[in-house]
């Protein structure tokens, strides 16, 4: 980070968040949907706080994506309506799953076999919907999953393209079948970073980690590595001559051990140090060493402070209670996400 | 488990704790440590509960070890005393390990090295110490993680008798030296789960694990997999015949990617089920396929029940807001663990 005298305050581990390049994160996508002029659900799952939901929305609070009940329980508690449910109706929450239809105006639920169908029809979302006209379909929401293992804006590009193929095919289907105007939706951070024209013909679309992105977005080919919101803030917490090794007060708790260490420099990016690799971690200790050759011990004093950016933002920022916010060189919040099923 | 009557009810994925096997486990390692006539400082990491460190203590609320000093704080404030926070004294927290000194009869730090020595000095942790007889040496603390790759008793033993050796081998130098009854601690649940007689020579022992163990204590040989007293429980959601999968509502949100997914049933062990393995996780899904052959869809509809049994009980636990506590077939309670640093 281009300052670090302002975070030398806070306790480490730490999940800092740059609100600047969160809100051009969120501005370029809004941006991208506005000249598509498709309608932008952005996911919630990445962050899980109200403060990013209303940048996200711009203050809007509707129209949002949600990976579990616990998060629509959240943002239906805080005012947010229009939610979708992103997920295959689970048997076990369908009467929350009602409750929530009749506490807002719009609650959308996904099904994907007609057992889901029986187990809503025990239990409508909507009484009067159901009284009139049964259970309605309203849309159909694909996730292009596989934009993950693109490497660059071309292959990026080509699964957007294929995706969004495949269901504007299955929307003349289902017109042709009579069904009106459903909504159509698909998703995944990479394809709505780089959008095909054809996503135009589209109702709607619904990434959510570009808020933040990551080490893997930015392989993935989303977003350059300067475009990255987060970082955990780490201390040098040993020194070990003999195995060539830094520990560091960043474990798995403040990480994740998501890919898996796959990266050249390990589980992580350590910010201004291409030379380091962060080998492996404990529940509260890191593993810190040079990718090659000897390790000069006096340029990370004990005590000294190291910031890592993280292989996946969505696995990080759920091991933590708070994010501390900063802009311009100042804390200027601290945000709570919500977390559970 | 022998009944999943009682956990019918339950929202999945929920992580579910079987409080008969905790017991057990928490009273056969008193019972190992009463054999030796060695103090039990049981470490709080693995669960971060009130309920569960009440029953590592015996209900006595004194001496215990914790991994953070959130866990310092909050146990702290529920009446707990005699607490060592095992980790190399962090510079950014002398003040809260100051605070935790005034407030507790006895709270223990660990320095590795000059420097920390240094950092203590300038804000003793106990004034009167301190103007009396300056920073005292109260202990060595060691931890054998190597336990942690051996394979089965007798590898665990030979580790267990070597850091003891060695441990025992630097108390004899500081007396030597003139430093008066020290206390010595090992620990890890590998080594106190299979304790060598020379332990006894020792003042304490600092396990954590031990009270849920896993599937990775069991391979390692601390326990046999009937003694793990947590399973993550998990519906199946999706049926995928093309790709011979099943999808289950355990992510890793609720299971955590500890363990890589080396076994050679994934990453996890699905009870009941050795013919299943759990191959892949993204947030909210796992995907579920046979080691080998075709799976048969019909013993697994949608809305049934599996449990997992977890690789790393501690990665797990963390996970989880709230823990479904079960006895003889009915949730007796729920206990909600601290988290944070």
């Amino acid at each position: 980070m281009a300052s670090v005298e302002f975070i030398k305050g806070l306790c480490t581990p730490a999940l800092v968040v740059d609100l600047d390049k969160v809100k051009r994160n969120a501005e370029g996508m809004k941006e991208r949907c506005q000249k598509l002029q498709v309608q932008l659900r952005p996911h919630m799952k990445t962050h899980k706080t109200l403060e990013c939901a209303d940048i996200m929305t711009g203050g809007s609070r509707r129209c949002i994506v949600v990976s579990t009940l616990a998060e629509a329980s959240f943002y239906a508690d805080n005012g947010y309506d229009d939610i979708l449910y992103a997920y295959p109706l689970p048997f076990d929450k369908v009467e929350r799953c009602a409750e929530l239809s009749e506490r807002l105006s719009l609650f959308h639920v996904l099904l994907d076999n007609t057992l889901a169908l029986q187990e809503l029809k025990k239990r409508p979302l909507k009484q009067e919907i159901w009284q009139t006209e049964g259970v309605e379909l309203t849309g159909v929401y694909a996730h292009c999953g596989n934009t993950y293992s693109c490497q660059g804006e071309e292959q990026i590009k080509a699964v957007a393209q294929q995706t969004t193929t495949v269901t504007l095919q299955f929307m003349d289907k289902l017109k042709a079948a009579g069904i009106h105007s459903p909504k159509s939706s698909i998703g995944s951070t990479p394809s709505c970073s780089h959008p095909v024209p054809d996503m135009a013909k589209l109702s709607e679309v619904h990434p959510g980690n570009y808020v933040f992105y990551d080490v893997q977005q930015s392989l993935i080919g989303s977003c350059r590595l300067e475009d990255v919101a987060v970082r955990v803030l780490t201390r040098v917490i040993g020194h070990y001559p003999r195995r060539n090794q830094l520990l560091v007060d960043c474990g798995w708790t403040a990480l994740s051990h998501d890919g898996g260490g796959r990266l050249p420099t390990g589980y992580a990016i350590i910010e201004g140090h291409p030379e380091l690799k962060l080998l492996s971690m404990t529940q509260e200790h890191g593993r810190v060493e040079p990718v090659s050759g000897k390790l000069d011990f006096k340029q990370f004093p004990l005590g000294s402070l190291l910031t890592l950016m993280p292989y996946h933002a969505c696995a990080t920022a759920m091991m933590h209670p708070v994010y501390f916010v900063h802009s311009k060189g100042k804390i200027v919040d601290t945000w709570k996400p919500t977390r559970g099923w």
